[in-house]
């Protein structure tokens, strides 16, 4: 199936770029938008689907990149949007006419949105009926009137100035995220796929972060390149057969796999929607991110064990160009016989950038907060645990009498489980 | 694929019993001689497979359960077989003439032998030339001469004998496991699979192992009646909805799910053998078992946290039923308003009974050593986690110079991985 | 300090019986109503300080065994006393005259009760003025009229009544836990310790459970026995040096040991009361009852797994004399040269006794549960981490500016943590 | 005890810098030699101990700061000092005269050494016979002619030069590690301290790392501040309250607290060696450091948890100071009301050094590597563990008969145990 085959080039980007390549968050918007703009049509008579296959035809004819603007900076986290005491917190509608609608608010921590040739923008919640002016799905060209572009620090993001391509760990590519302020950007109608229905927000933000949070089988690949970089500064230090290490890159690759395993798993498990695309199973995705919010934090902590204090004490590639003390550094920086230093010193940058510099935003923050914090994982798996079910297993077998109930259940997961076949797949 | 619905099937049979159901073994042993026969005929010019075939035609069609036998008793556990004090301490051909061989030794922790009509009989490890003897496998009705069954002892195992439906705790259903002592049992040749090609053992376990480790799957049925079991104990003492209550049951439930995506993974990723039976991915399936031992210990430790201590103190059934006490515990062992003081004692039984009775040994132990120990699951990890290929992609990243070189790794692992198609399935 | 020497005696017993050895309820009942008793004379004019001095004046001449009797049944566990359906469901004052007062109730999972002299009685939790009649402490001979004891069962407490001594898996020691019935039992006015004062209630729980959460390093007695059992098992399977058998041994002993060292801070970072005894400190003694309801449960994980499938498999000891298989098991079931058959199966049953058996009530669940459940600890925790000292020392470093309160907290942890010397101790 | 003091005032310096503080390597090379010279003296008539004490005296009279230099850069990590390729890859004597010693090598991650004003050389592990010309332990001015400092990148180095008090996240501090080259650097008679007696390196390295990894304690002070600075972004998002941000915060400090409670147990178990000075316990040493080597990379990935994304993607400090975007990131990363802007973005920032920038190479890399990797401290734990002990624990509960063995164990744990009084100290 399609999705199993993103999940397999997710972990294949991963593992050649060794950082977030900024795709996905495009792809799944599209995905997501399919099948809601479907049912929206359907129910009230709109035709934003056929508005988004056009959208679509086109960016694929002209091969353009999409980003997805969800993220809200959302204010005081315990109020909905209508309820901020600035109600620009989440992007709203702030004027409509017969062309299309204004828009106003910002969009925060946007992954690869300066490299972006057109930005979808999305709601970041279950909305009611009080946040109708923040219903709104468009699509904008990056270059729009009245968007602003404010870039985000990341930790050790100057290294790749300073000249050099040692320092900066990873030698050729990191990821970059920015905040986009909206002032009163236009969207006209035709790239409008959603305005004002509410009700609507959180089928597609339950789906897209569905399709999102199995997209994080890329992290997978980014697994892999670390646990190469441990392995290979072992073996620069002359242990790479020593027990303890072994186990700890067994460790590394098993919870690595573990996360793997889950996002293909949520692809295969998959259902047709009406509008005709597949979605992935909702269950096993929250699962797959869910430990996407934990194993790679303990993967970076292994890999920093193998790499040695140096990781975080080593002097810069300055000094090592440096006639005065290059020598002295290259002689005392030595691994094993027959490795040669430069090559030492340009893994361990490698570790340190991707558990402490510009690829740890992507590894590690990215993995805990992307596509929703952990609590939003757990309250998907708690909405879909199917505890009724579960409890007539436990009542059945501990032969409990008169209490049984049917239950009331909105989750399909175990019907998908236990579905005989995947026909039209 | 018939992998996965093998799979979907295992966690019905957890759901429905609760225990273990003893039909995997068998079905394995089955799976993974189909093609080792088929690859030692071609190397050998024997014809082991057409005997299975024939014998696999036989019990479909009688309709026979087969247990499959595997586990030596090992005595000193850093010696082989033939280096061993006692030579029967793994089991061995002692005999051999025209009409079959005799075969001495034992086999222990059968699952579910003593219900099974025929045995397959197979080595439980690597051989070397030395251990020519001991590549034996072939099949014996359950009841053949020389066959001596000594029945294992349970935790708790007594209480099914003891009247009542309650302390048992499971009411319905129970695993059991025996002792086969084989005392020159003699074997046709039409039913022997495989008779000195020793360098095919390594082979045939890791095969079995293959496809038992996924069969690891049915736990998550268990898992599924645990949660079950424990959201009912909450209920009936009145804290369903407190928000550490319900966290702990998310915490089992992706424990639980995280298990059984990595099952359904290796099945979906499997590739076809010579033979033409499609063999699932040896990797995911490791790490599907390696997350059995683990995940099941915290699901149990979680259950009787929500269970209350009264799971480990609660007074016998037949306290309950005595007219002296019984008023007194139906009075004092009262949850919440509504609940039947029966029903709440049945499902503390019940969680008792998997955590630390008879179906502990099903849930916990057996997930820990059934189809191989922790250690030898890393073992195979580590034997397939292609660290010169992850070495290479984190070197190409650090820009590592003149020190590349081509991986020599006999794990196929990412080839499966970025398959593009599955043609054939 | 007395403090500390309890702790080491209390892993001292432990590691003598491997169960639960029961005495340290009692011990911590008479400490932390030494205090009490002397805070409520203070406030209230009362008595109870004297009477409690002449009562441990009696049983230290007699030396008497004291059971602490605090957990009712609680019923609905979403209601206080007061609210219940059933007004009995925690122990309560049901007539008082001028020779003392009768109450009725129950209380629950009394270990070692049966063994006891006398018992105290004490409320479970923190009452209000509605609980006014539950607000009773006293003591009361163990055969007082109107009680009744309805012993527990517990996994495999048939063994023990077998016959034979291997297969109870301790050959020695086991506990045990009772249900006790109180039916209008009379305390006399000099054996009464509180009588009404609800507002007091809350203070003799929480020092109560302080002393006592410290008591669990009891349980490091246990694991110190369990990681023998392990150590030994793999010596007699062949493999005592093997690198993952000594890295998991390496594990249990840093865990129990973290569970230690945790109980004898807390000891020793205790401070006086105004009554003059010590009371250990309380931050410490949470996070030691925290650890053990977590890591008992991985050590006997570690253990299942050295132990290998044997333990849950194992024929009986009547198999094993009786003469017909006795030969066979003795064959089959040695271990590596050199070592008695018979001493394999006794430490693997031990091994089972303390993961499954008996003494896992005592190890695993009573971790869990015993002085409260893992959420009682964490709210203690809750209460007392200072949070608002700990904002003005990130406020303070980050150089925020105008957002500095004088934390209003009523712990004095970090009080105690400074504290230059413990003159009096 | 001076010992537990010591820990005290290293939790109050952590707290009060959130940073390295730098001084206890010194300490704990003081403390260390004062017993260790004592004994060689004791064995070889030599008269370090004077010598030491003289220095001592200097310093306290001048009050300077010493750095203590044991880590060498060790090329290959599978070959001892004098089995390397370049003699040089540990500190070593070059020549020996009448008035001295001449020293040639390199000791790497020297943290604080630019500041301070004697250097204290020490071996670094373990010699042998043939490694006799690297026990050598001396003190030398830090300017001393023939060394070189090559100061170490950290994470985020360059961010304090950038003007601005807030991209930096710790407004106040921050640490530091060099390289130092020794180019035969000499030292005079009275300033050594070992020369040559290689047997006794292994008593220096290991009662050192006994007093330092209990040192370790100073990252609870760390510790402190982390959760501190999570409290209050969850207070300035509006979200104080929430179950899981609380239950977070709970759970960073159980295990903060878990590794102070280690050390400060460590320190109250001390015993007296010979020269009079106390040595803390090892065992709860290694287990205390242990822990650390875990527990903060968890509190790290708990506060980025509650942190949210922007503690990755926040804009500069120049951008918010620029007029044309400042007035929009002031409007949009506005937190609940009434919180001023730049505070949020402090805290973040604050959040940011500790677990990516600067510190946390003093919070995560440093509590893994310094004082020795992991794998050191299981080395430890595994030669103290006491088995003999403790399998005869299981022996005699299990009533195993007639294998019983005198455990001849080096380690004096359980003496220290249950000991019932520190009489001295
Ligand atoms: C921030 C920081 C501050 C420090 N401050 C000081 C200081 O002030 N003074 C000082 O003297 N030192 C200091 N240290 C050094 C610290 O003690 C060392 O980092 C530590 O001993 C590990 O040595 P290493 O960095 O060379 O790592 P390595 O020894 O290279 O270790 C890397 C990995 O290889 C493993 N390994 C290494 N050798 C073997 C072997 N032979 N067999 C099996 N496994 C092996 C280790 O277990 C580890 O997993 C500091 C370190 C850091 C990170
Ligand atoms: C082996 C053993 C020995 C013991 N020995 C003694 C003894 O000698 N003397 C003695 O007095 N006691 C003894 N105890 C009792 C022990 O203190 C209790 O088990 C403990 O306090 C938990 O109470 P419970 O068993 O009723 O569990 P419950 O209170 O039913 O707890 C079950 C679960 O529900 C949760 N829960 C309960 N109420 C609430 C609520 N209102 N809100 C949110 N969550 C809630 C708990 O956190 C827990 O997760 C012993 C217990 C055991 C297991
Ligand atoms: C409930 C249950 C049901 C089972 N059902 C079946 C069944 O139906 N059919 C069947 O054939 N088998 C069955 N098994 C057997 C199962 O496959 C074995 O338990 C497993 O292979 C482990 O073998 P063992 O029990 O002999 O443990 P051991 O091999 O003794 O292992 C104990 C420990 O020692 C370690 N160890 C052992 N040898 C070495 C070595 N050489 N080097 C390093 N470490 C070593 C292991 O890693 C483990 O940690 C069952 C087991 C259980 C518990
Ligand atoms: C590197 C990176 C790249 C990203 N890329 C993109 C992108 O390309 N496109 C895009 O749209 N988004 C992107 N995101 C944004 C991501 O989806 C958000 O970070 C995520 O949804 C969390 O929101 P937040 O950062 O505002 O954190 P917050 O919502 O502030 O969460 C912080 C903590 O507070 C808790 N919390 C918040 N609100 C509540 C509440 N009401 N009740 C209880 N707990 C609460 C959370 O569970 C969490 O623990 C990216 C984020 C990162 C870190």
């Amino acid at each position: 199936q399609d999705l199993v085959l993103q999940n397999k080039m997710q972990r294949k980007m991963g593992q050649n770029t060794g950082t977030c390549f900024q795709r996905c968050v495009g792809m799944d918007a599209i995905n997501s938008l399919h099948s809601t703009t479907y049912e929206i049509d359907e129910k009230y008579g709109t035709n934003y689907h056929k508005r988004l296959l056009d959208f679509i035809k086109m960016i694929q004819t002209e091969n353009l990149v999409i980003g997805g603007a969800m993220t809200d900076p959302k204010g005081d986290r315990s109020k909905g949007p209508a309820e901020q005491a600035d109600p620009d917190m989440f992007v709203r509608i702030v004027e409509k006419n017969n062309k299309g609608v204004y828009i106003t608010g910002a969009k925060a921590h946007q992954t690869g949105c300066i490299n972006s040739h057109w930005i979808i923008i999305m709601p970041t919640m279950r909305l009611t009926e009080n946040d109708k002016d923040y219903a709104i799905v468009g699509a904008v060209p990056a270059d729009a009137e009245g968007m602003t572009y404010i870039y985000g620090r990341q930790s050790c993001d100057t290294r790749s100035m300073e000249g050099g391509d040692i320092d900066a760990g990873n030698s050729q590519y990191a990821g970059q995220e920015a905040m986009i302020i909206l002032d009163r950007v236009f969207i006209p109608w035709e790239k409008i796929f959603m305005c004002g229905e509410y009700d609507f927000a959180s089928m597609l933000v339950e789906r897209f972060t569905c399709y999102h949070r199995r997209s994080y089988v890329c992290k997978t690949g980014l697994g892999d390149v670390l646990i190469g970089a441990a392995a290979t500064i072992a073996d620069y230090n002359g242990i790479p057969n020593v027990s303890h290490i072994k186990d700890k890159l067994v460790e590394m690759t098993h919870l690595n796999e573990s996360i793997y395993a889950a996002g293909v798993a949520s692809s295969y498990q998959a259902h047709k929607l009406k509008s005709g695309v597949w979605l992935n199973d909702d269950m096993l995705a929250q699962v797959c991110k869910h430990n996407v919010t934990r194993f790679p934090y303990e993967i970076g902590r292994l890999a920093q064990d193998i790499a040695g204090g140096l990781v975080v004490t080593m002097p810069s590639e300055k000094d090592f160009r440096n006639p005065a003390t290059g020598h002295l550094l290259r002689k005392y920086l030595a691994g094993r016989k027959g490795v040669d230093v430069e090559n030492r010193m340009r893994i361990l940058r490698l570790i340190e950038n991707m558990t402490l510099g510009r690829n740890a935003v992507g590894y590690l923050t990215e993995s805990m907060h992307g596509a929703g914090s952990p609590q939003a994982q757990r309250i998907q798996i708690a909405r879909q645990m199917q505890l009724g079910y579960k409890k007539n297993l436990a009542k059945h077998l501990a032969n409990v009498k008169g209490d049984f109930e049917e239950p009331q259940e909105n989750s399909e997961y175990f019907n998908r489980v236990f579905k005989i076949s995947n026909e039209e797949s």
